[in-house]
């Protein structure tokens, strides 16, 4: 998933550095072209079927009869992946024209849709304990990344309390966010009170929609939250936790979730240096 | 730019945090809606004009009779920006159709397209010495900033030389670039070989990209570079300059253009902090 490259530092010495691979994925849809994706290609299948189920382009994994990826196949260098359904997807045109470019990737739906269907959106009754968050924030510390050794990608994960359940790198955090969705869908997992998600990346509105819709209630990142991910986050009570690193975090929305033990704040854990 | 809201801290604390704005802002082009940008939206004439111009969607600036944004008129909140053009765009029903998810944001133009048009594009014999490359990361260090007063945003800057000629900060970083691409068409400046882009953004494919489309020829980040930007800068001969910021960098592509003097690396800067 990585590849050397030879660069040059400021000492004027070269060196050789891992940057993180990234292929074109061009999607067809019953040989309909709908979009390409850059992805470092780790789980193109699983990405692919993210997508379509986060663009809510099909309803149910049952609609897709296969996914193939072929990547040698586009122009340009591009790979493919075809999917044929057992249907065909009604109104497909209609439905992947119009486009919503929202702060982090372009993935939207279309924006009048996204806040009609907030209301519509039902959150388990899930709580979060700060042991548990840290236990989560412990095991994002452990796990063994591409980001570690290229840096340059997001990193996604999904957890049952604190057992990490998947954990997907991409270099677009919404390939990472959709190849999760795609995974929930092909072992058939669906979130409940325990589960959280965790990203690398910003709490932007599209995250925080993703994730409602996958129906997880609490969402965790390391970095901060905009405005629009704030106010839909608010408005679904989803529990935003961000700048978690090690022992500290912000709990932005929904912190009647948050069950705070502010003595761990303190208490020293091994092997945790300081970010 | 900003907004403040509560927060509970890993002390269960309440505090008051700044979080950008984000706004939503969709664009219609003689009266066809063309996309909804999400932004922070301090120059929404100018990013609208350099999204119609990295999209190719327009390819001079006086083929547009008016932009105007008005923050109320939209759909769920949603500001509109209604363009107006002399001519009308040829086809754009086809080429505001296809669309490609890129690593860093949706508004790549299609793949194939973007392909064909790198050996088109000729960039100027410019060069950087590692001095400016330092005044640069200066200047952007003494900037103030949204980032630093509420973090969650991405900067951009266009140098000549030493010089910074625009700042501009957008909670997509497309956006900035755009916003600096409208800023450049407004007012007649042109990139020359003493042209310096400054992102706070990966060197995606897209960002490398529209660089060249400007005629910039350096392009310097604070964060890494993913496989497709680095393909891309070296089919250009585009010099990256990544991980950058205080002394340390790495150039990762076209080093012919940076003139090292490594002795610069080991002088101390006066109030430079280490990262």
């Amino acid at each position: 998933m990585t590849r050397q490259v030879d660069v040059v530092n400021a000492q004027g010495v070269h060196e050789q550095v891992s940057i993180p691979a990234e292929r074109a994925l061009t999607v067809y849809v019953d040989k309909r072209e709908i979009v390409t994706l850059m992805t470092l290609g780790a789980h193109p299948e699983l990405l692919v079927l993210g997508y379509l189920r986060n663009q809510r382009l099909v309803s149910q994994v049952s609609e897709v009869a296969s996914i193939t990826v072929d990547w040698d196949a586009g122009e340009g260098g591009a790979g493919v992946a075809a999917v044929k359904t057992y249907q065909g997807i009604a109104d497909i045109q209609a439905r992947t024209e119009k486009r919503v470019v929202t702060t982090g990737c372009g993935q939207g739906s279309v924006f009048g849709d996204l806040m009609d269907e907030i209301d519509t959106l039902a959150l388990p009754d899930a709580h979060i304990s700060q042991a548990r968050l840290y236990g989560v924030l412990n095991a994002i510390r452990l796990q063994e990344s591409t980001y570690k050794s290229a840096g340059s990608v997001h990193g996604c994960a999904l957890f049952s309390g604190e057992d990490m359940q998947i954990f997907v790198e991409d270099v677009g955090r919404h390939n990472a966010i959709d190849t999760i969705a795609g995974w929930m869908w092909m072992h058939g997992v669906s979130a409940d009170a325990d589960s959280i998600f965790y990203t690398t990346g910003r709490l932007t509105s599209e995250m925080v929609m993703k994730s409602a819709q996958m129906g997880v209630a609490v969402v965790v990142s390391r970095s901060g939250i905009t405005q629009m991910g704030y106010d839909l986050a608010a408005r679904l009570q989803l529990c935003t936790v961000g700048r978690a690193m090690n022992k500290h975090f912000l709990c932005y929305t929904a912190a009647e979730r948050l069950q705070l033990d502010p003595a761990l704040a303190k208490a020293t854990v091994h092997g945790v240096a300081a970010a």
